[in-house]
């Protein structure tokens, strides 16, 4: 049992998380941003000057990445999958 | 004209920003991360074991909000309008 458990948690450190966070890049119009605002107010959020709305995913990569590779691998899929590079902006971070 | 520039510099310093991450709750599906993941591995991303999205959002508060003000309409603007408390988390983060 104790046997496990060892093997369980050794596992879990190889296991390398990143974070990707995906933006419109300033001055491109945001209507769904808008109307997430616009729907605030008709709530009665009188404080709000402007709402953006971006993207967020976690990815986790295969055991055994190291940290360079992982923020290659994260840094390609971000600008070639998760992102449009002509509007939007992306930014990359490593939890492990 | 430096009268302006120091009067523009003075607003930039009371307007509060506020980033909220929504994320599903662990254990909720995520069609959308696993379409996303399947899409990687297509381009030859190999060595990704999962993509789970999130939502992102930047709010920017009216002038002279207070920190303690801030933290407490962002709370509860994403606990209103931005997650869906059932099926989703969200975590709040002031920036300043």
């Amino acid at each position: 049992m104790r046997k496990n458990l060892r093997f369980i948690l050794v596992i879990f450190d190889y296991i390398m998380k990143v974070k990707v966070y995906v933006t419109l890049k300033p001055g491109v119009l945001d209507p769904q941003g808008k109307a997430i605002h616009h729907s605030a107010e008709l709530l009665g959020f009188e404080k709000i000057a402007d709402i953006r709305q971006g993207k967020y995913f976690e990815i986790a990569l295969a055991e055994n990445t190291s940290e360079a590779e992982a923020k290659e691998t994260a840094e390609k899929i971000a600008k070639d999958v998760l992102a449009n590079p002509v509007i939007e902006d992306y930014r990359v971070e490593i939890v492990n």
